[in-house]
């Protein structure tokens, strides 16, 4: 992982916009929750997005894909069968995919699928802290989808998962990590007080020790949108008032 | 139950401000219909809500988490497997759990998993007429998802039922009916005509038969709410609109 | 198929306020992305939906439901039973159906069920190009959901299709298609430039080779509504504001 492009940057436009004129068949093994949401930002995105699960189907259509997401969080016995089988055809035709361990480290099923599935090379893995720490070996703990560790624990376990597979590693929390397990992009102030456009700083750490600050925009442009994210979205902030 | 708080009340600020504090660990077992509203109203109310619904993480889940919820809407066998593990859990380890059983009575394999599923005594059960009916032996009807009885039918089905199973029934319809068996709160006139911000009366009815009445507000606070609510949603109010 | 009634038309409003009053019980079999959002369509078309899923209540329901989806997009092998054994029971109750058959042609599970589903005589058969013309048996292809054949040249794979199963099929792409294998429908010009309450034509070729052209008004009434059609919604516009 060698950094040139960060946000704002023309170049991050030009991918997005790459992005768009390829249209990715984006082959999608996530929980039922929040499935319909995801169909959409990929679309918005402009990737082609295909919820294949049946495990009759998922390997053929996971080696046709132009790339794969696999999602554990309302995992079942069968739905396991195809996410190994999906991620094991991305593997064998070189198709990049993420791994999303969702409560992982908490519940037996998923933590054996999700260390399974580290054999078929995830290029991208996304977790808390907990989940990051129980695929990395280091701790098993978390408490549903909510980590009960701080993301900065987690940090030199995500070095090692990212060395051991070879995937970017991303820690979400108090601060947010990314790491290929030589260089890392650290980002602070994400949770708490946010101001609408507020200027954030991404600090990169290269791997010969050297750091490099990059200023970036939160994209959270108004007072109203600071509230919806606050209270964690628009209906949340409905109901909150309702209930208040 | 003793009713001690009834809505608009101090008390009831600070239990909804008590849940928040407490983010109760919820776990969800229902349809996939609903599944994201549910996690997102649940999340509004300060609750961590997780989808665990695979039967090899079902009962681990359940003997962790603070409450649970069960669904009968969308049930496969092995849904409800799980639903039979998740229930046996929280009745061990003294955990309050709420069955909602959706087209009970109508419908063979859900009818028989809650009637199994009585037998660890959820805390509330909810539904309309011909489920709670079907729920007490009363009955057998429904179609799809509405009642073919009117909720005043289904009043001495619901105290039955909550007297032998130690729940408080909650019955939806024309009345909305609360019953421990002993004591019964009725509210009238949510269906119908409603009025931004209108007085309602929950009328209480004690173990030795005094009533009381509480006034009570709706916070349908708009008439644009009014207008959502009728056409049950902004989406169905928008579609009926084109299609009118 | 004898095309009596033409939107915008009395008897299509009359037909949506019958449609209202009888609120047809209407087992819905669809994938896990559009669940939710196809329960609310039909709720403020006025239908009352339900998603009865298992096979052990699949049969049971729609032997008493007043309509049948069968969606194919997220299918499994439970799925394929209970989708199999609602159709036969439809079918023998004389109950009509619909088929979706999302990506048929592409991936086998899926193609192999809907090809049997087609014994049980859906009365609407709804696609994009790829997916009909593999039902037709004229060629298997598409992308994910996408077609890589334009609607026309599924035209005559329609009408094979509409003559051998008594359907009438739908074809969507750039121009969209209706037939029951006699008469064609076709409107043109609902992809690309749309404006605000745009006249449209609908061309009614009858099976005497005489043809009708109707004014059809298309409901997207505003300028944003013309903005979210193109975005595919109003989440993707909002996404893409922010990605841009």
């Amino acid at each position: 992982m060698t950094l040139r492009r960060v946000w704002p940057h023309p170049e991050v436009k030009a991918d997005l916009q790459a992005l768009r004129a390829a249209q990715p068949l984006t082959h999608v093994l996530t929980n039922i929750v929040v499935a319909n949401f995801t169909a959409n930002a990929l679309l918005a995105l402009g990737a082609a997005p295909a919820m294949v699960v049946a495990e009759e189907e998922a390997g053929e259509f996971a080696r046709v894909a132009d790339g794969l997401l696999v999602n554990v969080g309302t995992i079942t016995a069968a739905d396991a069968r195809a996410q190994l089988l999906a991620a094991e055809a991305a593997k064998a035709a070189g198709t990049p995919w993420a791994l999303d361990p969702v409560a992982v480290g908490f519940l037996s099923l998923r933590t054996r699928i999700a260390t399974e599935l580290l054999a078929f090379k995830p290029a991208i893995i996304r977790g808390n802290a907990s989940e990051i720490l129980a695929l990395a070996g280091a701790s098993a703990g978390g408490r549903g989808v909510d980590s009960t560790s701080g993301s900065h624990e987690a940090l030199d376990g995500a070095k090692d998962l990212a060395r051991r597979t070879g995937a970017v590693v991303a820690v979400s929390g108090e601060v947010d990590y990314l790491t290929d397990g030589d260089e890392i992009v650290e980002i602070d102030g994400l949770e708490g007080d946010i101001k609408p456009r507020e200027k954030k700083i991404a600090k990169i750490t290269y791997s010969d020790g050297t750091v490099k600050e990059l200023p970036i925009l939160c994209r959270i442009d108004t007072l109203d949108e600071v509230t919806y994210m606050n209270n964690g979205g628009i209906l949340q902030t409905v109901l909150r008032d309702l209930a208040a």
